[in-house]
């Protein structure tokens, strides 16, 4: 057993400790309501990062503050590698489908069930805890712990400007891996932008009985504004919406093979209908190309029973993923034109824009991915595989660029682990390989 | 004055104090929480007729109590009038629009607020008291006051056969006036049919980032399939929609004029978008012409804020108004094969029928019609307007049809009068204008 692993397993319960005190805090950052456990929990991260020997900062933003570390004495010669990770957590609704209290982590058969158990948590926090193992550390690390992952890093992008970020390289550690046995690591995601719709017919609900011929029903503008909004081979009619969308080339058809057939889809989670573009394999349809979903849409009486109305409003909730050289302001802008220019006269459309982020792409034999294909392999005893992401972590691209980075992401998250839902779990297996890659990793550099 | 108007005078208080008293009862029909308060009500409007002189019965039925009563002894050759109006009353969410208690009622400014002040307690309450106005009675009178006319009549509707409802004319008093100086006899309504679609995608609701290009989202195959309902002229596309629906006559366009201009729909309810069949006028469009309403559209996520999710179901709530010559459950049926005939391969849509209720057209020279257009007529001093109503009672044609009578709607309701929302109100004077036009009615027959 190499050093590595001795350390890890003598630490064992020091780190499930301290994992769990991490765990307690309730740092949600979307409610207003838990503003002083957010605070608390940030102080808790700049703490552990101090007693492992790191310099640390807390940089404060117009929402969450970000804890901010790096290793000091810089060593010249020697890489900086920036580590990115999240200390906030989504929400824990519908409470009452925790099995145990999403704040006070429990372990039942092997998994350890709690809020932000995987994300981020218990990801970014075996990354500090890698920190302890090393007297000291062989290359110049900088950590990037931010709380606000979340609610669309609205504060860690206001304070990326400046020198304080700047790397070789940038580590994602939020990612999964690419199987149960198989380690892997991230080279891209999409990018997203999202934006809400509402069209308004009226004052107020009108009555379909007194008003049905007369008003123009909002419900029926939408879905027929909506219905443009695709072809019947799945693509997307704003204009310009695939300007300078490249196709895979061979060999990233190659490096990227499909993961997954449709049965594995219909068996997973139920997907019987598909609704990709018309032609495309299902990883070129969810990696390489942007797509267009209506997330949301609400309008008039929904509930129990039956309310005969004519809504004043219809809304939608609009979001894209975005792949390179999409720029998320400007598909925004073509969306909203594109659906004003199917408003019936004399109807209202407003939209609002939410924050958008571009996709990112890193080269597949940067130095850091190496690093971490060859330790993540040499820990899990399997070939490590390079994956894209159709899902999006905003904050990679702004901060990769803001820092001159390569980025490259990590994890040992798997899709079963229920993050974002009830009974989010993770397992001190998966945190102990995670602990050992990043050791590793580092090592290597 | 003549006789009626000073009976009227002399018993004003005694007449809202009773009305008050029938106010207090929460009768609201769809809450099972409101049971006892249901059957409190419906055993006092049994004791007030009783009280008139009626013969009394409560009819038990599925749901909630029809109060039934007739005068006795019956008078061979004279004509019997069922006279139909409801005790229950609307939910009063949200309570907090209200400025008082909505079972409190109270008088502001010369108007009566409470839930069911005008419909359908202060309405049916002018013909109850009409009653005692009479030593004997000139005609013979029936009375069904139901408690479920807000919640589509299921308990009457299964006990109309027999002999019980047997009359010449039904009397619906649960209409309008034309307007606040101008008496109205209503002839018509549009009938209803209500359904829920459930379009059903995968197990539970996918991350829009790891499924968007794979899944098929059903928001976007609900707007697409409901979208298809309507050509770009407003009608409405289901195969065998518009069978049997005849052309308004010219002599029927003569008797029903246009009553508003789009500028007064604009002005009174903020209307700009008229979505009626092109080529139709308003009128027309409102009670000539069926139409398709989507009251309510819901999938996914759409209250604050974002969720990047794509639905496992979406779910439109839809209701046509019906004219003559329209069967609900025929074009219920139409709607379903039209929406199941474009449900994209593997996704499941799931069609739930509410009840329905045919449209009914009544004589304009019927004998009660022509008695309620003179005695409103002299109650107002100017002439009675017949009109049709886009809306529906949904009860009215079965009852007619059960009962083998012509029905004539009458009622001094205003559209301001907040029926169905927080601060419903009615005002004593419409009240006495209500209760004269019933004395008068039933003296001319």
């Amino acid at each position: 057993m190499d050093a590595a692993r001795k350390w890890a397993e003598s630490h064992r319960q020091k780190h499930q400790d301290d994992y769990f005190e991490f765990l307690r805090f309730r740092s949600i950052s979307t409610d207003p309501a838990y503003k002083s456990d957010v605070d608390a929990c940030a102080r808790w991260v700049q703490k552990y990062l101090a007693d492992s020997g790191l310099h640390t900062e807390l940089l404060q933003t117009p929402v969450h503050p970000v804890v901010y570390a790096e290793s000091r004495p810089h060593l010249p010669g020697k890489p900086t590698v920036l580590i990115y990770g999240h200390y906030d957590v989504q929400p824990v609704d519908p409470l009452e489908l925790w099995t145990s209290d999403p704040f006070k982590p429990t372990i039942r058969d092997g998994k350890v069930f709690a809020r932000g158990a995987v994300d981020d948590k218990g990801q970014i926090f075996y990354a500090m805890a890698a920190m302890r193992y090393f007297r000291t550390l062989p290359i110049n690390i900088k950590f990037c712990i931010e709380g606000e992952e979340e609610a669309a890093s609205v504060g860690l992008s206001k304070i990326l400007d400046g020198q304080k970020f700047k790397a070789d390289y940038l580590l994602v550690v939020d990612y999964d891996s690419y199987d149960e046995q198989t380690p892997a690591i991230n080279l891209g995601a999409r990018g997203i932008l999202s934006l809400e719709a509402v069209l308004t017919g009226s004052k107020g609900d009108l009555h379909s009985g007194l008003y049905g011929g007369i008003a123009y029903n909002p419900n029926r503008a939408l879905v027929e504004m909506l219905s443009k909004l695709y072809d019947s081979n799945g693509r997307v009619m704003v204009d310009g919406f695939y300007d300078g969308v490249t196709e895979p080339t061979a060999e990233e058809k190659k490096a990227y093979p499909e993961r997954m057939q449709k049965a594995d889809y219909t068996r997973q989670v139920g997907i019987e209908a598909f609704g990709g573009e018309k032609g495309r394999s299902l990883q070129e349809a969810n990696v390489f190309r942007p797509v267009l979903e209506i997330n949301g849409i609400s309008g008039g009486y929904a509930g129990p029973g039956f309310k005969t109305v004519i809504p004043a409003k219809a809304v939608a909730k609009i979001s894209c993923r975005l792949v390179p050289n999409q720029d998320p302001g400007k598909i925004a802008r073509q969306i909203e034109t594109f659906l004003q220019k199917h408003v019936p006269a004399g109807m209202h459309l407003h939209v609002e824009h939410h924050s958008g982020a571009p996709a990112f792409r890193s080269k597949p034999d940067s130095k850091l991915a190496e690093a971490v294909a060859s330790a993540s392999s040499e820990v899990m005893g399997r070939p490590c595989q390079r994956v894209l992401s159709g899902a999006s972590v905003p904050i990679t691209a702004p901060l990769a660029k803001a820092a001159g980075a390569e980025a490259v992401g990590m994890g040992y998250g798997l899709p079963t682990d229920q993050i974002h839902a009830p009974n989010e779990h993770f397992d001190m297996t998966r945190f102990e390989r995670g602990l050992l890659t990043v050791i590793k990793t580092l090592e290597r550099m």
